[in-house]
């Protein structure tokens, strides 16, 4: 029998890991062979193919990003997608799918599962660690790590400077990245999309920060607002693309610090480090895990299901189930999070 | 209130994470003080304090090791040494005692909440991830990492030797570090000690791996052990010392793999280097969450309890039912891995 | 005899060893007790200091910034600076002053030794490494390991994506850290300060780079320069403060290429993670031993000098003419890489 | 133009940097092609190539080892050697061959050059750094970075305990990596082959250190050794095969602490972590450079020669020369560290 795999939407350390895992098992335990996909849903839909074998997955555990490539095709926004790609399954001989990837390549995989009769399982995979039904998702614990580590560099400039810094790490939807990293490196505020935030109470504790004359870290995920009507934008306050990222709510936060307590500000967007290069060793293990158990799944010929990690064990679920609402930041555990503020 | 907080066993990255966690939350919600116990149960047996305030724990979250120190004290083996501490705890005036340490911290913290009435709460700590009722202790992670990235190093020296490298990571009684970094550091046999090895089908994994012009990595828990009768132990075989951890089974693999393959073998032993140093993002997000929940515990009057990682959650166990048995490594899980082996 | 140390201008990895070096050297070998002066110039402008013994430089060896703070402060702009400095030397019986910091710090300490009879060494910083006289400046290695991991990270996202990304490091004056870490990190691009360069043949590169199938990366510091007249900035391309940091030449360079080569291209600001933290290896042998060099010039009396490297040794040379000129990158040096371009 | 390359001797971080160097800038600039000769000079000895162009040293940058592998094969000690040399080098049509290695490696080069009319140019490589005419060889700094993060970590652990930790790192005939990791990692004892040390004077050291409260970390290369008289090596002292490695002077050394001071002491012998994994940024800027500068010379016919470090600069050296004799550490140099000891 000879599977597909593909990898779609943002990239994310650990996808090759999943890769090697399915390719390694499926050939050797229950002799599949492998076609990978280029460039998530527009592989199968264009019949862009990759050799996929065991000598294809040497060494690739500990490099970032995916050998097969990555889109955000969807093809039922395409003509005649769906059609498309059962035709290049049949031409490819491939009788099962393994998608590898968040909302909308599994939302994708769901839908050709269930409306199509492609044999698909899914492996989640986002960066933000927002998806149901699964306790972690590979590449976030590499994220936290990264950001953890520039927020350790941070704090030395800061208290040389007496200044505050700034630091928006990613998270559009969901603060996870920001609460873990925050708590892990000491940040003395941490701003997250699931409560808005009030400037005044945020300066206030900047300014109960540097009365015991400590250099506050704010650490701010890039979907984090401020209550209605705080976040006044200027005209220029997009650059000149309009991205968000490069000019966001870290930017607006430290102009208001320093106009509100007088205290030099400054903004560090960490950006696309926190998405690439080498896994850590925790979401080298889970995604690895990820990729045995999606092989296993494939065959039981349990197909619609996702692999999902849930306390130390690999489950499966229903992959409709699993992305049908975001996982974001509970009140209670954030507020945990507040004994450090200020 | 006053609450004493005390670090026994061995160092482990994350220990001063728990105590700020702690002294953080105790005195900014609950309006607690706290003393500092010095080396382990040592300090309440001697009353051996240090100061323990919001000041003593700034900047401690990154920091390995333990501001208290530690020790492997047993006040049950010491003459008198229940009434010592009784007299202590009451001589400086400490209601509650969080207790971080492994089971035999624990198992003393068991005792004097069990039988002495002496409020406890417990924190768990081991670096080899084998208490059981938590899914992972703090340093465990970072433990993994370290490993992890010397096995990295060492693929690239075996490469270009085409030399076998046998690396021996912690672990006498239960195997975890050694699959986690053998899982993501892409080893090609991992050995633990739940499992008595047959070196010749080791030494059959090694052949295979050279049979593909690559060089292979073995990655052995210190206490693993080959089947019975397959380990000789020369008189020469134990260093000067008689450490096993510097001339233990890493060695003896090396030496049966080059008589038995004729491949030229070396041995990494990572020792201490494994339980030192700044914990990484997980063990502080890990360690500095129990800190507060154990505060939390003290706080509700729930004694005799310990604190424990299910899923996502921080719950609360009895001291001796998490003490009770060793976590060890499941024989599936195991078997999960051997897809890599050879 | 009594010797006050400063630290001024921004914040550096391994100030803090230059400090320690000092200290233990002077109170061990020579007999000397130390004063630090707060903030750089503004300690001995205002009288503001901190006790500086052996005790005080325990363990600050590995921690980035500076124990003693520092600030822009000149006191040939304050009124009565001198005078003001002069008298507190004489209150604190300070006979002697090590002065660590960049072309502005170490131009004051010329002018205090040279026309004032204040005895000064100096002690290079600049992370930028544009000083003259000293191979290399401390700091330096550590920004280019950290841009150079950045690089790598980057690197994977790019072939994921077959995207530009467009790496802006620090640099005001001088490419070196871009240099290094372009070379490092095998940028495909590297756009320096010294030499204006053209979007045209900076697209050429790119282009040529995506037909073999890699996704180029450009490294540019941020004081590098189009050609006259190839950049025009929109009134919106600067962000809500005009920070030329967060939209500077990095984003405009992702602009253009975005829309002469319709190719998708991001842009990443490395900012401050560049000058905090831990010190290399590198830079803490090298503060050190220029601690202890400074200390040593001190002892013998030779005042009005500056530590420096050249080779592996360390020399003295005048103030003066060591920040008479900066540093830049030698054209033949930049044409070397060129060959790694496109 | 054809050019032959080989890499021969002990793995070290920047090799593959060196080969890229020199392919991408004979294939771009001066057009020549290249063949790879596997393993040292077994290679050209036995005929034995690998396809060396530009797509073969795509992305192998950061990557540690060697591509061609390595070998301490030489041919003066082969039946015929030269000859088989001259006759496959002819076969394959090479007219020039860029030789990568230390001492053994070189010397060949040399006498091939000299008393054979091969045209040989020579890169330095030695993880040591202890070859003479260049300030640094690329490895170093990455074996220097492993030690020190090693003894960071090991720092927290001595001080949990109070216990003295022993290092053992690289370095047989010269203590480079001993002297620079121990002042990096501030060791409170550095001992080097350079210089018998007094097993008395280190346990002072030890001792001095204990009174204030400090746990001591001991540096000590693997060729140190004490007085005459001073070591007594018990039979039982050697582990099973003799390695010194693993139950070296390190072991001695902790062994003798604890019975002459009665201070648990504990040791770690680093190993080859030092010479695998990702080379440093320094090491891959040297590394690339080197490659670079050996190709000019290819490029001017300056055979005989191999390229140096000198500041920052790369010159041309008679290899003859540069082999002559081993660049130890300058007791003066040795000296300075002094004032760290105890």
């Amino acid at each position: 029998m000879r599977v597909g795999v593909l990898t779609g939407g943002g990239d994310c350390p650990g996808l090759n890991a999943v890769i090697r895992g399915a390719v390694r098992k499926g050939t050797q335990e229950y002799g599949y062979d492998f076609v990978g996909f280029r460039d998530g849903w527009r592989g199968p839909l264009e019949g862009n193919t990759v050799p996929l074998d065991i000598t294809a997955v040497r060494g690739i555990l500990p490099r970032g990003g995916t050998i097969l490539g990555s889109s955000r095709t969807n093809p039922f926004t395409e003509e005649d997608g769906v059609r498309r790609i059962k035709d290049n399954l049949a031409k490819y001989e491939v009788e099962a799918l393994i998608a590898i990837g968040g909302e909308d390549t599994l939302g994708v995989a769901t839908r050709l599962s269930g409306e199509h009769d492609v044999p698909c399982v899914g492996v989640p995979k986002t960066i933000d660690n927002d998806l149901s039904a699964t306790d972690y998702t590979f590449g976030f614990d590499t994220a936290v790590g990264v950001a953890t580590e520039a927020i350790d560099r941070l704090h030395t400039t800061a208290e040389s400077h007496m200044r505050v810094l700034v630091v928006e790490v990613m998270g559009r939807h969901a603060g996870w990245i920001a609460l873990h990293s925050g708590l892990a490196g000491g940040a003395n505020v941490i701003l997250i999309p699931e409560q808005r935030f009030d400037i005044g109470e945020v300066c206030g504790w900047i300014e109960s920060r540097f009365k015991v004359r400590y250099a506050p870290i704010v650490v701010v995920a890039e979907g984090a607002m401020p209550k209605d009507g705080q976040m006044v934008l200027k005209d220029d306050s997009t650059d000149s693309f309009g991205h968000v990222r490069l000019s966001g709510v870290g930017e607006w936060l430290a102009k208001e610090i320093e106009s509100r307590t007088g205290k030099e500000a400054r903004t560090t967007v960490l950006g696309h480090t926190q998405r690439g290069g080498t896994p850590s060793a925790f979401d080298r293990w889970l995604a690895t895990r990820f990729g045995l158990h999606a092989i296993d799944a494939v065959h039981d010929g349990d197909f619609g299901k996702m692999v999902a990690l849930r306390g130390t064990d690999i489950v499966r679920v229903p992959i409709a189930e699993a992305t049908a609402k975001l996982k974001t930041v509970d009140p209670a555990l954030y507020a945990e999070a507040g004994v450090f503020f200020g």
